[in-house]
């Protein structure tokens, strides 16, 4: 008998032991992370409240129960009785019922209404038809991404337990060294933006974390060396994903062409973004006439392997590593990662990308820890001049930036992350429409803008708690505001907005690399009365820096993107308006630093160019008194 | 047509239009590092002196030029020509005729006669013949390693023309990586002393620099992480062996066993040395009951697999790697290994183990490079306080020591590394006894003592300028001193000395982790009249470091090892006469690194306890201003 079979037989037992008489155990799994309860007596277990969360307590794992499927009442019968318990306000848009595993999945509009006060309406739910219930919101902007990826799960769910099976027994498989060590190699985003991955190892794990490519570059992450995946893509224990951004995510999917067939962890709205954005990664690809790296199939494996978790959950991701995700403010479900390692031998956080004040959209990073010894931080802005306007400040410049080119008759294009910086901006635009500072007029979204803006819709716990709120109550909801239009009929659409009154244009890529903006410089590049406004980092070798840097004469096709190759003269104003970056300025940076309690040994600061990880490395060292590093690519760190 | 075939058919056109048109090229062929010449011409090729030296330059390869199988004269009636060439004095004890490669191995006490000035003795010998000759020197001391490795190597020898064109083909591939960087990982020898193992990689190889044991301990080198052997001991390109201490080479054969097929590049006294250390470190294994990490059948690999370089010479081990040994000053054949890394890229140093300054045996190391950017540089003194006592002051001490044991009528123990220490011993006891500062006795030399002596003479071009002249008159060879009695009747011997006058004693381990010293201190350890001196270096966890703190109890077994355990009441003296160490002292570390020229960037400094290395890395920081490191165990740095 292995020993997963052992341990499992052993908690089957233990948890026996700890139930009331009248409920049976029926089997004991693992699967990912959670330790999966079979019961014949699903009713009786449901009716003492308190009972899954006092074994979750002794035992120190995260328990789900399960009807045992003999015991299953029939689906049409429970349905009824379900929507009954439900109060209508919740919205019930879909109930679907899987008998594998005894659970009903509920999507609804309202979901908090269905789970009640600390899950009462849930429990009392499973009281009534034994079913374990499993309750996902319905978006309130329709979303392609989220419903696609719902329904390729629903539709690989057994394939997916396995998955989830094998993980489980992987995570706690027996230990075998008795050596201890914990190291982080650097793979990318070292002394660069761009192509950001590690590798957490110890003398037992193996860890993966991002794998994303490089803005204006061809560069990857170094994979190929032996410390990577040189021993195989499945010598890897984990992959974690810090957020969606493909510089962090484009090249999650390859780990599946190469073989890899173990979990992703990441938060749910992460998922849904890697799905949209690494397809739409693929898309550009091949219109630019690049082979993609990988095959859409890899997204879906990608999708398929990952196990979503919530900020704050602890989580054993192997037998020697805990896994925290907590808000880091950046973009929607983006995480600063914590590990524990070993039982209390080392912690390393990854600050992945950060914002450390608040915005419109997010509540600043958390960088509250019980112990981190050593911090990957990244150093966007972490040059000695770095510090950015206030949002306040940069809100009221935007403002004016619109009103006087409204006042002249031009429009004003922004380029714009589809994630992220867009929303912020709309937010803004939203609000200063509502208040009269600036005129109501048409707010277009090109690329993928609208359906990024749908899944933040979707998650709104992921959102700042007042903008929740508000998302909460659907007529609040600023994102419905009927400024907003989304560009869904192509060339022709474009042509009539650039032949129209004024207005403001969002739309991608956010570093001008490709994607819709360029069709929108054709179309009002050459008006001097319009306006083009930066408002996100513009990494080096992109086409958006170099606008930004004084070019006036820019590559574009004709028509569809396919024609031949021509210049175009930029006769537009051209205006960066900072303050509105995702990234935590130098000052955001060093709060993030100051503030924790207690202080990492030890901060390796990544993510920004050789200038910028130098100084925030030196003044770390020099203010607070720690060794800091400003890595290569291609290093290894060992830290006990 | 491969890459490589087509450079030797570029290569052979190129040779057979700079040679005379009477001269035919009937093939070309890589052997390891050295580009063969086959011909059908080999006289006429020999009465041009200067024409290999011509094509070498020309080509900037080791051209090695041999006669066509087809061409070959009869044996029988070569011997006589040649004994005819070479002068009677030169004692010739053997002649060796290779069809297969049209070689044949003269083996004589006086390999320089068998030469000729510039060679110009063998070129005879080839015009006379035709076959090429190949010189070794028959042993003044006779030596059952020497004797075996050279009867093994010519048994294997198809075998090995296998592993060399294949490793010469491996060499010369065409380079596949556009990328550029040159990386050391650390595998042992950080912050301890032991275990010595790094890995030097490229975009395009990746050579293993030494695989030691540690002794006192059973920790080995990290050979099981991905970036050592994760992805096979044949993603290899290279191993390289500094010196045969085996806390440098013990594990080299256990790579065969792990599947490796590749070169070893060593100096041909370490390849004689390591196959004599490790075969007597399974022994010992077997002997204490442990289970030998390999089979002796992988030294013999090892051996094998061994291609020998001389000081000086400037080789390809891989298309972006050439690799130059060095004089170390430490033991017989050690080298400071220099690497040149792609064309003009990057150069990296291993001091290996030196001594900065001359010894009786051996000239100081060599610090002379082109270029230096990075040197790994032991650190076994290097702490703050570790300079050594004068060698002469030594010497006198040791003198002294033994004068006054040999009066009050005891023996003098010494307990020394067979190859190295020992040697520096017998030259200082040979002085002492031939000048009258101490009075003539027996100098026991027990464990692998005399053998290790015995291939000191066979390669005396090694040793000091002075003492190699005095070994090629055999009548001044220091180590044939009658003094000097070879322990080999076993304890029954060791109870006559024991029981007998007066003595000096040299018996291994150095360490006293093992071996006859244990017999020694049994037999002698109870007389308060005799005395144990301490002349090297005693590693923590050894008894002898023990003993040197002042234990007087030590475990001893009865009779011939196998019997039970005992406790030892040691009752005779312990003294340390330090100053014979084969290592630099502090003050020689600091010489050693001053005066390179140019100075390296950048030190790292490794094979020393936490203290020590830690005092030199921040020593060469402060007085040199040069980026210092004390790695870990289990790090990458990278340099470019």
């Amino acid at each position: 008998m292995s020993s997963v079979d052992k341990q499992l037989e052993n908690l089957k037992a233990e948890i026996t032991n700890e139930l009331p008489r009248d409920i049976s155990v029926s089997d004991v799994k693992y699967e990912g992370p959670e330790l999966v309860v079979y019961t014949r007596d699903p009713k009786r277990f449901a009716k003492n409240g308190d009972l899954i969360r006092k074994l979750a307590s002794k035992l120190r794992k995260r328990i789900t129960v399960r009807p045992d499927p003999d015991v299953l009442s029939d689906p049409r019968e429970a349905e009824p009785k379900i929507l009954n318990v439900i109060p209508e306000e919740a919205g019930v848009t879909d109930l679907d019922f899987h008998a594998d595993t005894g659970e009903v999945v509920i999507e609804a509009e309202k979901p908090g209404m269905v789970i009640g006060r600390h899950g009462s309406t849930l429990r009392e739910i499973t009281q009534q038809v034994g079913w374990t219930p499993e309750v996902v919101r319905t978006p309130p902007i329709e979303s392609s991404t989220v419903s696609n990826v719902r329904n390729f799960l629903k539709q690989e769910r057994e394939d997916r337990r396995r998955i989830l099976e094998r993980t489980g027994r992987q995570i706690h498989r027996e230990q075998l060294s008795d050596d201890e060590w914990v190291r982080i190699t650097t793979l990318g985003c070292c002394r660069e933006v761009g192509r950001a991955s590690f590798i957490v190892s110890t003398p037992e794990t193996r860890i993966l974390v991002d794998c994303g490519d490089k803005p204006g570059s061809e560069d990857v992450p170094y994979l190929q060396v032996p410390e990577a995946l040189g021993s195989g893509a499945n010598s890897l224990d984990a992959v974690v994903l810090t957020h969606a951004h493909l510089d962090h995510s484009a090249l999650i999917p390859l780990l599946f062409k190469y073989g890899y067939d173990g979990p992703i962890y990441t938060t749910e709205p992460t998922r849904d973004l890697m799905g949209l954005l690494t397809l739409d990664y693929l898309d550009v690809a091949s219109k630019e006439g690049r082979t993609p790296p990988y095959e859409s199939e890899m997204v879906r494996e990608a999708i398929k392997h990952t196990i979503p978790l919530e900020y704050g959950d602890v989580t054993d991701i192997a037998p020697d590593v805990k896994l925290t995700f907590h808000n880091a403010g950046h973009i929607l479900g983006s995480a600063v990662t914590h590990f524990h390692i070993g039982d209390g031998l080392y912690n390393v956080a990854f600050s992945g990308d950060i914002h450390y004040e608040d915005t419109r959209l997010f509540n600043g990073a958390v960088n509250d820890f019980p112990r981190v010894e050593t911090l990957v931080l990244e150093s966007t802005y972490g040059g000695r001049n770095d510090y950015q306007t206030d949002q306040a400040d940069s809100e009221q410049t935007l403002i004016d930036v619109i009103n006087e080119t409204y006042e002249r008759g031009g429009k004003v294009v922004i380029p714009a992350f589809a994630v992220g910086r867009s929303q912020e901006i709309m937010l803004v635009l939203e609000e200063a429409m509502r208040s009269g500072k600036i005129p109501s007029m048409p707010v277009h979204l090109d690329g993928m803008i609208w359906e990024a803006t749908a899944i933040h819709t979707t998650y709104p716990e992921y959102l700042r708690d007042d903008l929740r709120d508000r998302i909460f109550h659907e007529d609040e909801n600023p994102f419905l505001a009927e400024e907003f239009n989304h560009i869904d009929g192509g060339e022709e659409e474009r042509q009539d907005v650039a032949d129209g009154d004024q207005a403001i244009i969002l739309s991608t890529s956010g570093m001008v690399t490709g994607g819709p903006i360029m069709s929108w410089l054709r179309h009002v590049g050459p008006d001097p009365d319009s306006r083009l406004v930066f408002v996100g980092y513009q990494a080096q070798g992109t086409l958006g820096r170099r606008i930004q840097n004084g070019w006036d004469e820019i590559p574009v096709n004709d028509g569809d993107g396919r024609g031949r190759s021509n210049t175009l003269k930029l006769k537009m104003d051209v205006e960066t308006v900072d303050g509105f970056s995702g990234h935590a300025d130098r000052q955001g940076l060093e709060n993030f630093v100051k503030t924790m309690n207690p202080r990492p040994e030890k901060v390796l600061c990544v993510h920004g160019d050789e200038r910028s990880v130098q100084d925030l490395s030196s003044a770390l060292y020099h203010d607070y008194n720690m060794r800091t590093f400003a890595p290569k690519n291609l290093e290894t760190f060992r830290f006990k």
